[in-house]
C-alpha cells in the first residue's frame, strides 16, 4: 500500500466531523469550554452618558473663557445621577461613572477646580470632555462572542457583563482509550520480565483533557479479537476509539482484524508520517476509530496531529490557539526523506523576540524522556531540502 | 501616601508564601497539577541493550567482507528474546525493540538481507549497529521529573511509562473572592435601574481555575462592615481572599476598615500602576487578602499581576511558562507617566516568528469588551520614553 500524506490523512479523518450536542453551563462551569452559540449583550455599556472622572459636569459654553465661577447646584454619583437639569452658569459634583446631567456636555477635572461654599472656580477647562458615551463598552443586541470561541477568563468576564449567568457550550466529545498487548501492564504494576509498562493512555487521557475533550481509559486488551472486541464495546458511547499498539503488520494486524468483524470500514493504515507510520482509522456506526502505534512517542504524537484536530472539528471551535507557527533554526538542518518528518526540538527566545529553535540530538521515538524534555516539533515536509542556521521553519509549539 | 512602584508591591504580596500541602493523585487527576516531589525513574529503559530496527542480529566481525552467510538460528521478539548465545557465523531473526542475544554487537537491517532455509545473506552491513543500549532512555533511580514541575501530557506519559500509578502534588490554593457594592447584582439579574451587574468574580474564578487554583465565590456584600465581614468569613477557609471595590477613599475605605475591625494587618494600597491604582493588602491570619478595584479590567489585570504570581508560590510552580515575552511594536507609542502602564494590545506574528504588537485605539478601562478583544499586555515601565514602531517591548501573553 503507497503511503498517504499527512495532509491526505488529516482530510480523510477529519472529514464529515461536525459538533457535538449543546449544553448549557453555569458560567463557573464554563472555563475552557467551547461556546456553541453567539452571546448577545443582554445590556448596554453604559447605559447612558457616563462621566470619565472625578470632577464637575458643566456646559462648555460656560468654561471658554478661564477662570470661570459656576455655582454648584448639585452631586451625581455612580449609583444615583443628578435628578435636575444643568442650566448656565451652573455645575454638579460628579464622580466616575455617574451619568452625566442633562444640560452638561463636559466634564471638568476635579484637579482643574477650585471648590468654595455652593460655588466652584473652573481654572483650566482642559483638553476632552470626558464622558463616555452611552454604549461605548457594548449595545444591547450587539454580538460579543462567537460561536466556537473558547470560553477563557476575559470572554467570560464579559458575558457576565453583560447579565448572562449561563452560557450554551458543546459538551465535552468523549474518547474511549484501548492499549493492547499481552505484555502490558498497568502503570505501577510488580513487573515481570518481558512486561512493558502502558503509559500512552495516560499521555493521550491528559492530552484529550487539555484539549476539552473527556477521556475514557477502557484498559489494556489480550493480544485476541474477543479481548478486544469486548473492551473496545465498553467504550460504544465514546464520539472516537483510539487504539494503542496492535496496528502494524508484524503485529499480526490485530486490532483491524477484530474491529473489522464488528463492522469497522478501515480506511488506511500507512501514512507517510516520521513518527508514526502504521496508523489505523476507520468508521465503527457512529464512532470513529483511530488506531495509533504502539510506540509512545509515536502515538502521542500522532495524537498531536490527528486527534486534536478532530477534537476541534468535534467542538466546533474557531480558534485554535495557533497549532502551528514560525520559527528560526538555531542550527543546520538535513534534507528530509519521503515521509514528514515531527522532530522534537527545543526552542528559547531571541532579543527581537522571535522564536529560535534547534532539534534535539537523537530523534529515536523510543526516547520517551527526551519527547518529555522537548518544547516544540519541528514540521519537516517530505523532501524538504537541507536548511542552514537562520532559515525558517514551521514548529508546533508542545504545552503552550 | 506616596504611590508603590509595581515591583515592590509584587514583592511584598508574594513574600513568606510557601507551597501548600501535598496530596497524592491518580495519574488520571494529575493533568495541569504541580509536582511536589522530584519523580525518580523506577525501572530502567530499555531494560537491556535492544534492537532499534527489524532485521538480524549478527557480530560485526562476520559481516566485515559481504555478502556474508550466516546460518539462522533462532527468533527475537520484543515479548521474548533469543535465549541461547549467538556464535561464529551466526544470527538471530530480531524485531524492533527485542533484546540482543548474547554474543552478537551488532543489527543487519531487513532490507539489507535475503533469507532462505535456515540461511541469510547479509548483502550490506550498512553504518551503524542500530542497537539501543540499556537505559538510553532513562535508568531506575534516575529524577525525570522535578519538584515544581507542572504536569502535562508528555510528563504524565513519562512518570507512567517508569511506573508510577501515582503523583505527590500540590493541593489547590484555595481563593475566596468577595464582591461588594449595594448596587452590585449577580449575572441574570433583572435590572433595576442604578443596578451594576457583578462580572469580575466570574474573570477572577475563571483565572483562578486556569492557573490551578480552586476557586470560592463568596456573593456580594452590601456596603456595611457587617454585611462584609459576614461573608468574608465564609471564605475564611481559603489561602487568599480576594476583594472586589469597595477599597478607594471616594468608597469610604469600607473593605480596609470592616477587615482591619477583624484583625487584618493592612499593608499598602496605592500603587503606581494603570490600570487598577486602589490595590489592597494585608493579612488575616494566616490568609492573604488582596483588594481589587471594582472596576472589571483594572481588577482583571491586578489579577493576572498580583494574584497569578501569588498563586505560583503556593503551588511552589518552577516553571511558569514565560508570563512576559518580547515582542516588536508595529506602531509608535508615546512615552509613559509615572504608573506602569499595562496597555491592552493585539499582537500577530512577523514572516520570522517574531511577534509584532499594537495598542488597542483606547486604553480606557471601563471597556471590558476591548478587553476580551486583546490578546496581549504591553508592560509600559514609569516613565519609559516614547518608541517608535520596531521598537521591543515586553508584553503579558493573555490566553497562551
Amino acid at each position: 500500500m503507497a503511503l498517504l500524506s499527512v495532509a491526505e490523512a488529516l482530510a480523510r479523518v477529519t472529514k464529515g466531523l461536525t459538533p457535538v450536542d449543546t449544553e448549557q453551563v453555569t458560567l463557573g462551569e464554563a472555563c475552557g469550554r467551547v461556546l456553541a452559540e453567539d452571546v448577545v449583550a443582554g445590556l448596554t455599556q453604559p447605559p447612558f452618558d457616563a462621566s470619565a472622572m472625578d470632577g464637575y459636569a458643566v456646559r462648555a459654553d460656560d468654561v471658554v473663557t478661564v477662570p470661570a465661577t459656576l455655582r454648584l447646584i448639585g452631586e451625581a454619583l455612580a449609583g444615583s445621577g443628578f435628578a435636575g437639569k444643568l442650566g448656565q452658569g451652573e455645575a454638579v459634583r460628579i464622580f466616575t461613572g455617574a451619568p452625566v446631567p442633562a444640560g452638561a456636555d463636559t466634564i471638568v477635572i476635579q484637579e482643574n477646580t477650585e471648590a468654595s461654599a455652593g460655588v466652584i472656580t473652573v481654572k483650566e477647562a482642559g483638553p476632552g470632555r470626558h464622558i463616555r458615551p452611552r454604549g461605548q463598552d457594548f449595545t444591547q443586541g450587539e454580538v460579543l462572542l462567537c460561536a466556537g470561541a473558547k470560553l477563557r477568563p476575559r470572554k467570560l468576564m464579559l458575558a457576565a457583563a453583560t447579565n448572562h449567568a449561563e452560557l450554551p457550550v458543546r459538551r465535552k466529545p468523549k474518547v474511549a482509550i484501548l492499549a493492547t498487548g499481552d505484555e502490558v501492564v498497568p502503570p505501577g504494576s510488580e513487573l515481570a520480565e518481558d512486561q512493558i509498562v502502558s503509559s500512552v493512555p495516560t499521555g493521550l487521557a491528559a492530552l484529550v483533557e487539555s484539549q476539552g475533550g473527556e477521556p475514557m481509559i477502557l484498559g489494556i486488551a489480550k493480544d485476541t479479537p474477543e479481548s478486544l472486541i469486548t473492551l473496545a464495546r465498553t467504550g460504544s458511547a465514546a464520539d472516537i476509539l483510539v487504539t494503542i499498539g496492535g496496528a502494524s503488520v508484524g503485529e499480526r494486524d490485530l486490532v483491524s482484524a477484530a474491529l473489522r468483524s464488528e463492522g469497522m470500514e478501515l480506511d488506511f493504515w500507512k501514512i507517510a508520517m516520521r513518527p508514526g507510520k502504521p496508523l489505523l482509522y476507520g468508521r465503527l456506526g457512529h464512532q470513529r476509530v483511530l488506531g495509533l502505534p504502539g510506540n509512545p512517542v509515536s502515538a502521542l504524537v500522532c495524537g498531536l496531529v490527528f486527534l486534536v484536530p478532530m477534537l476541534h472539528h468535534l467542538l466546533g471551535l474557531q480558534e485554535d490557539g495557533r497549532r502551528h507557527v514560525e520559527a528560526v533554526l538555531s542550527q543546520d538542518l538535513d534534507a528530509n526523506g519521503r515521509r514528514e518528518h515531527y522532530m522534537r526540538a527545543i526552542s528559547t527566545w531571541g532579543s527581537g523576540g522571535e522564536r529560535l529553535v534547534a532539534p534535539l540530538s537523537s530523534q529515536d521515538s523510543s526516547l520517551v524522556a527526551d519527547f518529555a524534555r522537548a518544547d516544540c516539533l519541528i514540521v519537516r515536509p517530505v523532501y524538504a531540502p537541507a536548511l542552514s542556521r537562520g532559515a525558517r521553519v514551521t514548529i508546533i509549539p508542545l504545552d503552550d
